[in-house]
């Protein structure tokens, strides 16, 4: 008796939650997301009570441990961590630096080590500085001009993009292939310009690469923050005799055993179809990294508990994975792909949330024409929470190994003017994330995520 | 010789001008907000050189002062001020408030008197709570329940609307009438939760009303921060035998004289048809008014910048309205209106941006359908700005009283999320402002004229 009511009544759960329109869906989602939701807490603690995740750190260990047992909370069909080897890379004592008018004469500047950098030698560096904008630049100038000396890169990211992520496109080769570049001419060192729209004193910090230069070959690169790298340029131009003495103390050691960390809803009519939702748990270690990515982790885990408090029934498997060393190494994501090929596991669907927890205007999708159709169809579905932004673009690093030529790879798009004011900079803390920007994201890719399930990919 | 190349090389600009197409126009309008613009530092001296603006202050009068001396220097057709008698009330020494649970022993929360509320006796007033949610409840309980007693409002703005203006709609009754009521029932003062959709210390102020109720008669009213309204919400649960002391010194004081700023590019074709860009020069006096409305009052002196700057010469005249006195009176937008009405001017177009700096997202227009659809087939012009939200609806406070039957009014709709954080406290101040935002808002309002402008208003 109490069996068969059981049955009956999951039968009428069941019932009613397809009878739902999608429009009633969403409303239940963005409603659970703002008024019970539970990204903000989780952020919360990894920002506040864990902090900076940088890979192989003790915080990144901490996070996948409390990561995994916040989803072993929510009933999933199964949790796991995923095995990945990643980098680590330490960043040792603050680093220093001054700009020297005539001996003696210094003014301080904010500066720190690019991820992956050398340090300079115990004593630090002092040398000739030489500004130059690009790599052309550097070209034309040639070893003549600046061997022994510093290569300054100082290519402002461009203001009137709209879109910010852009104007990083347009600068970041300075940044990670700066060093490489200025080596090739017999440069000592790299400072450049912070990655930032806005005019502040906070060096940001970011990948780098030597190639395949030998060890004992590579010349250590910094930021400088904005305010100085205007400084700098003003004093050069005033005499371009003065020095910059900079001393960092990183190191790049041995690799150490990480994790992904994954949970799965398994599908009730497709188990072997794949959709994932994920942001990457490691930061920078400046700051706590709640925009990039503790945003795009919450976000993400809430996903899966939005469906299951919404009592969504989903038909394919739905996966939230929380990928390791995005930021310098990309060894989660790669991994993660490789193990579902291993495994035939058929991923017809996955979000990125790493573009910060601002308020969501949209996704960008890397699928064919037919899914993108399907995907404007339903764009009046999201019109009530101001959702407009539907885009053919890239969709995000970590899930980006997972692209076949049928599936659908997307990325969320939130509004981007505030993101390069915090991004791998000291300040992207939990007081720059707003409670509900963040919550409107999360129901955002919930829908997203639904609407897929239910109509499915072309 | 020289005059006959000057007409040459006017009627060459004049021609290339209009040759632009629409296209090109809004891009070099946005390029130059953000690469070029001066909002931002006239923000920056509103808020930190002078602060907050509450009318009939010194604040105020230093800030009509400044504005004018800044258009002057646009090179504007004309410039003046218009007079206007605003009220003048002022907060007094800080407000002080705790929770007493037996004598003695006590717990102290964050209000702030409402605007134009009056003072507690000199010693405060201590009372019993009773805790309402609406006026309804209000009328059930009753006289026998209230008289002698504090109300306190405690209906939270509601989480899961999206627009948080609308929720802002649904609360503020409470604030603005709450003293009115209880009153009625024989209250003897009145405690409101902040407008506000975060759990914070701050108490956020505003206008109240006391209609036409003598001054003898009238009760205190004071905003608590919305954690306090939880700690007393909670306290009176557990014991509702709990008394709440508050004292505040406000005062209002006779009017005095003031001033709208305005500034005017004369119209090339139909110098009697008027479009207006505003925002309002008062503000409210806890924080520095830096959202509300310096970002309006800025913009909207930027729109007439950029249009000088990017060379339109418009056809119509374009005004810039400098309100004073939205926040507790609206005389300055009844005053402009009463004025424009005895000149007989034609009002065609008013704009106002009163609803934070923060990312534009579109425009809310009061008009005809045949000027909606008009700005309707615009829409895919704004679409590299990512502005995409064209709705009917209201316009702004100010420009309100312009309304006629054929005319558009019109209101600039930022990203909403964050406002009421800081909306009329403490912390409504200039480092809450991104300046690419307010830099995106007042490209977005000059297109917007620039278009009206060049095509008229059906």
């Amino acid at each position: 008796m109490i069996k068969s009511f059981t049955t009956l009544l999951c039968l009428l759960i069941f019932t009613s939650i397809n009878a739902q329109t999608d429009e009633v869906v969403l409303k239940n989602i963005y409603s659970t997301s703002l008024t019970n939701g539970n990204s903000y807490n989780w952020l919360n603690h990894l920002s506040n009570q864990i902090g900076s995740r940088l890979s192989g750190s003790l915080g990144a260990e901490r996070a996948v441990a409390y990561t995994k047992e916040e989803l072993e909370k929510l009933g999933l069909d199964k949790v796991w961590l995923q095995p990945v080897m990643v980098p680590r890379w330490v960043r040792g004592a603050k680093e220093y630096a001054y700009i020297e008018t005539v001996p003696g004469k210094t003014n301080t500047v904010n500066i720190c080590a690019l991820g992956g950098s050398v340090a300079t030698p115990a004593l630090g560096i002092k040398a000739h500085v030489v500004e130059v904008k690009n790599f052309e630049e550097l070209a034309t100038l040639g070893k003549a001009n600046i061997e022994g000396k510093i290569v300054f890169y100082n290519r402002p990211m461009q203001a009137d993009l709209i879109q910010t992520f852009e104007a990083y496109g347009g600068c970041v080769n300075q940044r990670y292939k700066g060093a490489v570049e200025a080596s090739k001419y017999g440069a000592v060192g790299v400072i450049v310009r912070s990655m930032n729209l806005r005019l502040d004193d906070l060096p940001h910090t970011g990948s780098m690469t030597y190639d395949d230069i030998p060890v004992e070959k590579r010349i250590p690169a910094a930021a400088i923050s904005t305010n100085d790298a205007e400084v700098l340029s003003t004093m050069l131009q005033l005499n371009n005799d003065i020095k910059l003495y900079f001393k960092q103390n990183c190191k790049q050691l041995a690799d150490v055993q990480s994790y992904n960390v994954i949970g799965e809803i398994t599908g009730s009519e497709f188990p072997n179809q794949y959709m994932v939702v994920g942001g990457h748990l490691d930061s920078w270690d400046l700051g706590d990294g709640s925009h990039d990515d503790g945003a795009g982790v919450v976000q993400s885990m809430e996903v899966l508990r939005l469906i299951k408090e919404t009592g969504i029934k989903p038909k394919r498997s739905i996966r939230v994975v929380l990928f390791m060393n995005e930021e310098n190494g990309l060894r989660g994501g790669n991994k993660y792909a490789e193990e579902a090929k291993k495994n035939n596991e058929n991923h017809v669907f996955a979000l990125e949330s790493d573009a910060g927890g601002f308020t969501p205007r949209g996704f960008s999708f890397d699928c064919s024409d037919a899914n993108y159709n399907q995907v404007l169809s339903w764009k009046s579905l999201f019109k009530p929470y101001l959702i407009d932004y539907f885009e053919k673009g890239g969709s995000g690093a970590d899930v980006g190994p997972l692209k076949t030529k049928t599936n659908v790879l997307a990325g969320l798009r939130p509004d981007s003017q505030r993101y390069f004011d915090h991004h791998h900079a000291s300040n992207d803390t939990f007081d720059a994330v707003n409670k509900r920007e963040l919550e409107l994201g999360a129901a955002t890719m919930t829908s997203l995520v639904y609407l897929f399930d239910k109509y499915g990919v072309k």
